[in-house]
C-alpha cells in the first residue's frame, strides 16, 4: 500500500458509531502495487498499480449483473464480519486475530484483498492522489452526475464542504449546475469551496431560522438537486425540505451513526420530490474507476485539488484531528 | 357535474385523517359539461365536455414551467383553505357558508371551478367512465410509467390493490413487466387482480413473516420497483424494504393521515435505493389528461375495468360502504 485517504467512515469507526469486528486495520481508501496474487487472477498481476476499493465488483451477482445495480453482493460494509470471504483474517499482531474492514484494510504496508475488490491503475497514475478516487472523490462527484444526474442551469445545494462534498461541488459543476450553494458549519472551508465552484456559502449557525427556510428563500420554490455529504439525521431532514416539492431530487450521501432512525412526513415525498441514497457514485468500482483515473490523467477531473494534506504514515492520529477539526484531510502518505 | 369517482382521500376527510375545512362539498374526480364560463376564459366553452381535476396546470408558476414538475402551485391539496382563489366560495347552504375541496367538490350537480383545474375532453368522450382520469386512474398508472419508469422483464410489487393499485398493475403491464406480485388483505380483490395482469397474490395475514421477507424470498434480491397505494406508514416501510437494495425503486401514492411519520434507518437508501412520491402520477393536467382520454377512446387503456359499481348520487353513502368494506367503488353516477 503506498498511499491511503483518511475517510470520515474511519473516524466513525473510531468513535464507535460505526461498530465493527475489532481490533481492525482501518482504512478503505488506497492504492498500492500488487506485491503478489493467489491462484486463478487474472484481471491483475505482480508490479501493477492498483486502487484497494470498499465496493467490490465481483461481475457475477445479482447486483452486479443489473445494469444499475453496484451493491455487489460481496461488498462488506452493511452486515461486516471483517473477515475474507473463506472465513479467514490474514492480519495477526502477537499471536491474535486482527480483522479487516469493507474487505481493503489499508492503514497497512501490506494487505491481503480479493480479486473482485482490485481496481487496475494507469502505469503512470501517482497513486498518493489517485487513493482517493478509491471511495471519497467519486462518492461525491458520481452522487451528481449518476444519482442526482444534475441538469445544466439548475440549482444544486450540498451540505457538508469535507472532502465527499467537495467532490458532489465539483460534479455539479462539471454537469452545468449554474447555482451552487454550499452549506458548512466551518467557515475555513469557504474559500476552497468557491474555487471548486460554490457560488453561495453559507453557516447555518449564522441564521436564526432553520437552513431549509434560508434555502427556500433564497431560491424562491427550493433546490432543483441537494446533496447530504455529512451523516447526521438533521442533515438529511434538512436536504430534504430544501429541494423543491415538486421536482427535486434528494441525494443522502454521508453515513449517519448505526441504528440512526430518518422520521419525516411522508407528504414531503407525495408532492413529488425524490430521496435517494448513492453508494459510491453509482459506479461499478471496476468497470468506472479506471476510466475515472483516465480522466484525472487527462486533467478533466481536479482530484488533485480535494487533497488538503498529505501526511507521512507516523504522523496518521494528526489526520484524524485534522478531520475532527473540520480541516479534513483527505489524504496521507504511507511510503 | 354528470359523474365522479368515490376515491380514498374522500373518506379519509370523512373519517377525519385528512383535516379539511367543514361544511364542504367533498369528491373531486369529475367530470361534466361546463354550463358558464367567467370573463377571460378561452380555454372551455359552455357545451364542452369537461374532466373536474384536483391537481390544476395554471402554466405560469414555477411547478408548471419546469419540465419535470406538475405540482402546480395554484393546488389546494397540501395546504388547504377551501376557498376560490379572491377568497369566497360559491356554495352556501341555508345561508351558511360551505368550502370546496381541491378546488373541485364534484358530489353535487353544479360547481364552480378555476379555469386552471378544468380539462377539455373529447366530444366522444363517456363522462361516466372518464371522470377516473382526473385522479385514480393516473395517479396508479402514472405512478409506473413516469415515477417509477418501469423496465420491461422487472419485477414489481403492488401494495393495494384498490383503484389506484389496479392503475398500478395496468400501468406495470403496460411497460412490460414480466412478473407483477400484487398485495392486499381483502383476498376479493385477487381475481380482477389477475385479469389485469397480477402475477401473485398475496394476503400478509396469510404469512408469518413480514411481507418483505415474503417478497424477499421469492424474488431472491427483492423487486425492481415497488408501489405503495394504501397509504399506511406501515406499508410504506414494507414497500422500501421490498424493493432490491442496490436498484430498487419504491414509489409512495397513498395519503397517509395528517401528521404521520415516516421512520426507518437511512442505511436502506445508502445502498442505492430510491424513495420517491408521485403526485397524480407526475401528469401535468392539462396538457395529459386529454392524452389519456384519447388513449381510452382508442381502447389502449382499459379504464372500464377499474370501475366496479356504477350507482345513482342517491346512494352515494352506499358507496362509501363498498369502498370502506374493501369492495372499493371507483365510480358513482350522480346524472
Amino acid at each position: 500500500v503506498i498511499a491511503s485517504g483518511i475517510c470520515g467512515s474511519d473516524n466513525h469507526i473510531l468513535d464507535g458509531s460505526i461498530p465493527l469486528h475489532l481490533p481492525a486495520i482501518l482504512g478503505h481508501e488506497g492504492a498500492g502495487i500488487v506485491e503478489s496474487i493467489g491462484e486463478g487472477v487474472s484481471t491483475v498481476k505482480p508490479g501493477d498499480k492498483v486502487i484497494l476499493s470498499a465496493l467490490p465488483q465481483c461481475r457475477e451477482c445479482d447486483s452486479c449483473l443489473h445494469e444499475k445495480g453496484n451493491c455487489c453482493l460481496k461488498e462488506d460494509m452493511f452486515s461486516p464480519v471483517g473477515l475474507m470471504l473463506d472465513g479467514t483474517s490474514r492480519f495477526t499482531c502477537r499471536g491474535r486475530k486482527v480483522y479487516n474492514i469493507f474487505g481493503t484494510s489499508t492503514f497497512t504496508e501490506y494487505t491481503v484483498m480479493h480479486e473482485f475488490s482490485v481496481v487496475k491503475a494507469d502505469d503512470d497514475a501517482p497513486l498518493e492522489n489517485v487513493c482517493i478516487l478509491a471511495c471519497g472523490f467519486p462518492t461525491g462527484y458520481g452522487a451528481a452526475v449518476n444519482a442526482a444526474q444534475v441538469t445544466p442551469g439548475s440549482t444544486c445545494v450540498v451540505f457538508g464542504l469535507g472532502g465527499v462534498g467537495s467532490a458532489v461541488v465539483l460534479g455539479c459543476k462539471a454537469a452545468g449546475a449554474s447555482r451552487i450553494i454550499g452549506i458548512d458549519i466551518n467557515e475555513g472551508k469557504f474559500e476552497k469551496a468557491k474555487a471548486f465552484g460554490v457560488t453561495d456559502c453559507l453557516n447555518p449557525r449564522n441564521f436564526k431560522k432553520p437552513i431549509q427556510q434560508v434555502i427556500m428563500d433564497m431560491t424562491g420554490f427550493g433546490a432543483d438537486f441537494t446533496f447530504e455529504a455529512t451523516g447526521t439525521i438533521e442533515t438529511m431532514i434538512a436536504a430534504l425540505e430544501s429541494c423543491n416539492m415538486s421536482y427535486g431530487v434528494c441525494v443522502i450521501i454521508g453515513v449517519p451513526p448505526a441504528k440512526s432512525q430518518l422520521s419525516f412526513d411522508p407528504l414531503l415525498l407525495l408532492s413529488g420530490r425524490v430521496l435517494r441514497g448513492s453508494l459510491l457514485g453509482e459506479y461499478k468500482t471496476r468497470d468506472c474507476i479506471p476510466v475515472l483515473v483516465d480522466d484525472y490523467m487527462k486533467k478533466k477531473i481536479d482530484v488533485d485539488s480535494v487533497i488538503t494534506h498529505k501526511l507521512p504514515f507516523v504522523e496518521i492520529n494528526k489526520g484524524f484531528e485534522l478531520l475532527r477539526s473540520g480541516k479534513w484531510c483527505s489524504m496521507i502518505e504511507l511510503s
